[in-house]
């Protein structure tokens, strides 16, 4: 097969073909697209000021060390702007140990600032500790997956540190794979009302609420991850040992298959769930949070989730 | 294997397991769960009287005609009410022909009056020609798909048969998986805001509008097959010759496969439609149609879909 040339430069030749819109694009092209759509999106959606300090959850990931990238490069032009990357170790051996290092090593790299909070330190547990409770199943308390356990601590670890570090908005590596997931998987699961949240910018409030932004939302997870390949940014790749999510996995195959016959889809799917947004989004409550009874911290409820969830685990442990 | 009990009658052997309730049914309460479900179905959603005159489109398909046989037999409960059946002759040599003869003769055995209505008739011409003409692409006009313009035009067929009938309410046989499809596939098309017309009674009102229903629209497809099947109810199984329906039939396998591994699943988007169209609702017109500006049928916009499609249709053919 002969190599075409890059549609965008017209020089060099192209590796890759986007095909949601047919253009074929050379390394330098490519990278500079991903670049250019995460700048539009944050553009578009007022994710950023000029003078904001901005903490990145970094897992270590592809996605969050692409995410990681791009904002270093495009703090660049802001002056005022601070970075900082907040890793949430939560205390899974034999995992978390290579992120934490890959993370740490990445940051000193690009000089940005890289802050590593503990489950143990914040909850006064590891994550291996509640799974292996969780595990050891009591029929008579009703209990989630042990990745919706971490995902409500991780959320609220994020939380903490970024507000310690008096960041103004708190970035994630959300891709557009995991936009679309979510979006069906509310459809799914009975819960559709649930699409309202899935946004590029929340827009909760309190005092003690960091705003949270996803500035990779309009990037497919294959291009995340071809732009940390070409980059040569290491990542880890090994999937969590307590990985669970077997309805999600089977979405995410599905709108690759459909993505693979009717490129550009999963942007379709997207958009259909900002239309709904704006249809449900007055039918959720204000946008004011509540002040957790137990812990002060933000909630939509009279308890947190991490704080019921502590509960919970308090009652498996006996 | 063992032969269970069917969980129903436990007396009589189970020959099919449902799988999102994990009943064991025999034949006979197999039958008599749907024709329940099809008689709750009715209650919850109003859609009948006692005494209403009822047109059901017959195409001679395993839907409509297990939709035909199940409200024949709930019939007998109401003297009051009178049924007859509508099938559209769209003019698709070798195809319809035979749907015609199945629909007819089982018309016959149930003692329901049977009419016939053909595209030549109404609109002066059969599918074919349109077909044919559709094929002959010409790229200065924007063009739907056959089944796009076949299915505008066979519901005004079947509105307007139904009409002359007097008919109260006009049934078609669409089951779960037809809706569940038409759900996804507004998501996929990046039309969210249509899932609110995926309903079991319309809303519209008009004078010249009968009200649709869709007494099978919580019946899984397989169920409909296996109670045509159990019934020894003969229908037609070979599929249109211009059936083309490219995503829908990617979103129909993907459904059959998620729906194997999550056995409930097709309800759950069901049920999650409902919930959005609660949202979507009042952001759609009200409810009265229009009369359309050329031919006077109901229509949402100023001028009807068929009218607009018979116009594009003159100026293929110049």
């Amino acid at each position: 097969m002969m190599l075409s040339r890059c549609t965008m430069c017209k020089r060099r030749n192209a590796m890759y073909m986007r095909p949601y819109s047919g253009e074929k694009l050379c390394a330098t092209c490519f990278c500079r697209s991903v670049e250019d759509k995460v700048r539009a999106t944050i553009a578009k959606h007022d994710m950023l000021k000029f003078n904001d300090k901005i903490a990145i959850g970094v897992s270590g990931g592809k996605d969050s060390m692409t995410l990681l990238s791009i904002l270093a490069k495009l703090e660049k032009s802001f002056p005022k702007a601070r970075l900082m990357a907040i890793t949430v170790d939560e205390g899974i051996s034999g995992y978390r140990d290579e992120a934490l290092n890959i993370a740490e090593k990445f940051c000193q790299k690009l000089a940005v600032e890289h802050i590593v909070v503990s489950f143990k330190d914040l909850f006064g547990f590891e994550f291996d500790e509640l799974a292996k409770d969780l595990i050891m199943k009591d029929p008579s308390i009703e209990r989630l997956t042990p990745c919706a356990y971490c995902g409500v601590l991780r959320r609220r670890a994020l939380n903490t540190a970024a507000r310690n570090c008096e960041a103004a908005k708190l970035a994630t590596g959300h891709n557009l794979d995991d936009e679309t997931q979510t979006i069906l998987l509310n459809v799914f699961h009975g819960d559709p009302q649930r699409i309202a949240r899935v946004k590029p910018v929340s827009s909760a409030a309190h005092p003690k609420f960091i705003r949270r932004i996803k500035p990779l939302c309009e990037v497919l997870e294959k291009e995340a991850t071809l732009y940390a390949y070409l980059k040569q940014i290491e990542f880890q790749s090994i999937p969590c040992p307590y990985s669970y999510a077997a309805l999600r996995n089977d979405i995410r195959t599905m709108l690759n298959r459909m993505e693979e016959k009717h490129a550009g889809l999963k942007y379709t799917v997207y958009r259909s769930a900002e239309k709904l947004r704006n249809h449900i989004g007055e039918a959720l409550p204000a946008t004011g949070l509540n002040s957790c009874k137990l812990c002060g911290e933000p909630t939509v409820h009279a308890i947190c989730q991490p704080c019921k969830l502590l509960e919970n685990f308090k009652l498996y442990r006996g």
